[in-house]
């Protein structure tokens, strides 16, 4: 067998594994009852220790350098070589008790999570989180040491290939500086205006279901490809043929919920749209989770958020909801931009300076110069300076999110990257297709989705996020389009 | 490290391996949309086959040996070394690619069974059940050529230890010969009292649902460890902390439904009242699946048809599904004795000829006696001759159970074993508790759920089935008991 068959072998292997891993994650967080979280994470340690060893064995590096010495013809497969070395690279400089103490420490502190926000008792989250930001500083103490990264980069590079402290810190200091006045600009304008009238709930959870679904199918989610359920955190998860997508109802809002779902559904059609015969390769997935998070942000942020689309979800809540309300009263809601808590529910203006805060705060943890037990202060500090309110609990402060208690420290810049490549791709999807906003005004997305799928979904990680974005728009990653798109859609 | 401990640590990984499995299947069952089928064969492949080399590797007979040599002073590990040698036997005689091959077929077999279940079409299932069949007869044969058994006793061993064919035969000649005409009598009977008026359907699925739930809580499932779901085939799944069960629910008939919960909780109860401390050790699990189904049947065929629980189920009717039926007439419906074409709906009386046509042929399937394209006819057959019905349908002939596409060949004898023990379980339990009657009039478990506890559940497989049924009821094994049971009911 060639070095490269056999080390198509052990990615397969190690796909499947990982799989079944994340399959049980969704389980964990959409469905499973709380007295399974012990074995669940017994399983899920045995589990990512398992993924680790398919590509961690002491003759990987040989069958690499052999399959780089000959690369094979196919571009595809020449490719996949690439993306393997990447892989290996970060399961290999894991060791095994790490990978597996992660996984095992990380599911049962995502639990202790959930019952810790839910009672905004950060105290009783605290030995967990503990534990996962001492085993991520190793894996990331681990890593560098490799890849001749700092601690943080190489835990960031995982979520997001080449992403550096070096690049990001500038970034984002200048949204910090820039958004501020931008959002007083906004905000200031959207008070002369009169009030947006407050949306007639309650709204049933299941009419809100049908609702969401009916809008996943319009964007073309399938669903015998795929499920959407609930949890605390929504999230995408499973795999091409299976995606697992969940959302959360709120009795009073179901316009969140909707949107919520169209983000998700953003993020399910990337998954669904990735090359099929590349499912268990490396090079078959994303490229890194800006990517990911600009699929869903198209969708969200770029196409939902036009007059034309929620002129046809006003019709649709009409439907489905029985609730009349004009296209105006949505955009009013939709639009509105506001110092908030939260960062999930945050306005395009102000998400970036919620990531600001974060990317602060776990550079710090991560550096050991802020103690675990110093962040909700630190945090409720944070927000203050940055976004400008000061959250009254931890529940509303530092519980918020799910990703420290589940070890994704260095992945918070990818919503950024994410919201900046939307807009790119947005602008150059409707120059390309300049049918796309009449098309979103009857609900149907085909050509904004197949210029996705054209320009970004098929290629998997063929080519690196810039790569994707330099053949799609004609250049890499550039803040200035987020910007210009914030004050035209806003200020002009 | 003792061998004990090594051993102790592989099986650790064995189960958590297994149950990652189990719950794979037990999504593919209840939610996985149906695009998720071929890559979960190759992840229950994968899963399988990794859960059988963490038992298998070759220094296994060395370690059992060793700790069978020095045998730990605590009874459990001493019980729990008996079990492991049981559940090695069982992993080491069939090779590892036909471990990963059966996982993988029978997975994907159980998909296409759904479909040709559904559409009433064997043709389109037929190669892959050829070869399942193909596959499991190696796996017996490899099996029985370590163990010494037939083919047969070898792959029904894995469900029922120690059940071999001498045995099983007779019991199942004697059964088809006894209950004939005890079914006639029975028929002829009821066919001489008023019909029973029928039961007013519509029955909302949702409203059945909350009296499933209602009924299950009532009987001691505990929420917070297990799940209610709905499934083509009801089963129970799952892991002691994690149980899954699953019903279908009939909107003309809640009766089937509700008895079917009552079956599953049944399962469910003997999974949750397990050792704990043993939950990932072979001694920690049921010592066979005739013991396991005697726990549902003691539910739902002992318990559940009592005109006391019957009363107590009419007002959870009345309150849950706002119709008010008398006693009575729930009786008339469930001790309904008719010979009919599905054996999960057939009555206690006639079910144990259900089982003996599955006996027959798939002794005859595994020996190669009837090739699998034949099984149609051969299915119309034996149904007409010993229950005395002939299926109009492949839907309701062969292709009503599950149990052949997934490979579960030498199973069915199980649940005849099932019905007997749980006949003489339950005349023990009310010999030692007489105030059962009255409290199942209540709704209330108490007493015979603590027997099971107390006589079953506990000991996970410290004894095995006989020794289990000798401690409880002080005889071993006993079709008597349950044909003076049938009688006493029917006919007394």
């Amino acid at each position: 067998m060639s070095a490269y068959r056999e080390l198509h072998r052990r990615f397969d292997r190690h796909y499947l594994l990982r799989s079944s891993a994340d399959l049980l994650e969704w389980d964990a967080q959409a469905v499973m009852p709380e007295g399974g979280g012990d074995l669940r994470a017994a399983q899920l340690g045995t589990l990512r220790l398992l993924a680790h060893e398919a590509i961690s064995a002491p003759d990987m590096p040989e069958l690499l350098a052999a399959a780089e010495a000959a690369p094979p013809a196919d571009a595809w497969e020449r490719a996949n070589v690439a993306a393997m070395r990447r892989a290996w690279v970060h399961a290999a400089a894991v060791p095994a008790d790490l990978v597996e103490a992660r996984a095992r420490v990380t599911s049962s502190c995502e639990l202790a999570w959930r019952t810790a926000r839910r009672e905004d008792d950060f105290a009783s989250l605290l030995p967990q989180l503990e534990e996962v930001v001492n085993l991520t500083r190793r894996v990331g103490e681990a890593k560098a040491s490799v890849m001749g990264l700092s601690v943080y980069d190489a835990l960031a590079d995982e979520y997001e290939p080449g992403a550096r402290e070096e690049a990001l810190a500038p970034l984002f200091a200048r949204l910090a500086r820039e958004l501020p006045p931008l959002v007083d600009a906004i905000v200031e304008r959207q008070a002369r205006a009169a009030p947006a009238p407050p949306l007639v709930g309650p709204f049933s959870i299941e009419r809100q279901a049908a609702l969401g679904r009916h809008v996943a199918e319009r964007m073309g989610f399938d669903f015998t490809r795929g499920r959407l359920d609930v949890s605390v955190h929504p999230f995408c998860g499973g795999a091409a043929e299976d995606v697992r997508m969940t959302t959360r109802y709120d009795e009073d809002d179901f316009l969140s919920s909707v949107l919520g779902v169209v983000h998700e559904t953003g993020h399910a059609l990337y998954e669904m749209g990735l090359p099929r015969a590349w499912a268990r390769q490396p090079v078959g997935h994303v490229p890194g989770m800006g990517l990911h998070e600009s699929q869903s942000l198209l969708m969200e942020m770029q196409a939902a958020r036009t007059p034309e689309l929620l002129g046809y979800l006003a019709g649709a809540a009409a439907t489905h909801l029985g609730v009349t309300l004009p296209r105006e009263s949505l955009e009013r809601h939709a639009l509105r931009v506001a110092r908030s808590l939260v960062r999930v529910d945050a306005d395009e203006a102000t998400y970036p300076l919620h990531v600001v805060v974060r990317f602060t705060l776990e550079r710090a943890l991560v550096a050991g110069d802020l103690s675990v037990k110093d962040l909700p202060g630190a945090f409720r500090d944070a927000m203050e300076r940055v976004v400008g309110v000061r959250p009254p609990t931890d529940r509303e402060g530092c519980l918020q999110d799910v990703h420290w208690p589940t070890g994704a420290f260095g992945y918070f810049p990818s919503y950024t990257i994410g919201a900046i490549a939307a807009a790119q791709l947005f602008a150059a999807a409707v120059a390309a297709h300049p049918e796309i906003p009449a098309e979103l005004a009857e609900g149907d997305f085909t050509s904004l989705r197949g210029f996705a799928h054209e320009h970004v979904h098929q290629h998997g990680s063929r080519y690196d996020t810039n790569g994707v974005l330099e053949r799609a728009t004609g250049c890499g990653l550039d803040a200035d389009v987020l910007i210009a798109h914030l004050r035209r859609r806003y200020l002009g």
